[in-house]
């Protein structure tokens, strides 16, 4: 799989997902860049910096036996020819089950290199649930 | 100041940082773009979509009267001509503190417009504790 051309990010993004709830480190890893000084963040995790770091993040991941359907919304975009960021609120649920608990929010990075483009940052962070931000009216955290 | 140009993402970052220690509502919206569908998400906080509502979103923050100090490291960046994304590590420290706790991690992403270059994203979420990470040896939390 390491020689698939995504043509756009959308391509690279729906394959990211995929690969996430077929917990395929192959085509999982087929998607990232391996140019760059590549970043991940998974909800309330470190920071991860580096292809081979990213890829042991995922294998443990998969390893586990873990298996999630991801499915993304209200997508917000910032694109040019070479780069985009797709910033999305994921609803994760377990395979089988209906998502359960607020969204996550994730900010996707793609760049378009000589094989197309590949991701360069995925950072996902959860929410609050909503009814908190109700009942208190005004941002919890700053920054 | 909300005709000031930034010629490089570095400047608007640096005016973005800025702007937060002093809790200068006017030189923080002087950096966000008007032009886009921007998005701003604080630690542990909702995604926030839209020039107004990250108004908002700063307005109470910098009335509830909390002062903070943030030096970013660690940059790691993907720019382009017109877009740039920087994933920074926050220490974040009250005025006249020193930081505490594990660091915030934060994608920034800048757009350039015919006004220079301005923030369209800012999604910061915390990380662990190394002790705990350590103590456990696995990813704690997938996505």
């Amino acid at each position: 799989m390491s020689d698939t051309v995504f043509t756009t990010p959308a391509d690279a993004e729906a394959a990211f997902y995929d690969a996430l709830a077929r917990a395929d480190l192959e085509t999982m890893m087929s998607v990232w860049s391996a140019d760059d000084e590549v970043v991940c963040v998974h909800p309330n995790g470190p920071r991860i910096v580096g292809l081979a770091a990213v890829r042991e993040l995922w294998r443990q991941i998969f390893a586990s036996g873990m298996r999630l359907s991801v499915r993304t919304s209200h997508t917000v975009v910032s694109e040019t020819l070479v780069l985009a960021v797709h910033n999305v609120l994921e609803e994760v649920a377990e395979a089988g089950s209906e998502p359960a608990g607020p969204p996550i929010v994730a900010t996707n990075v793609y760049a378009r290199g000589g094989n197309g483009w590949r991701m360069v940052m995925h950072h996902a962070s959860p929410t609050p649930n909503l009814m908190d931000i109700q009942v208190q009216g005004t941002p919890r955290v700053v920054h």
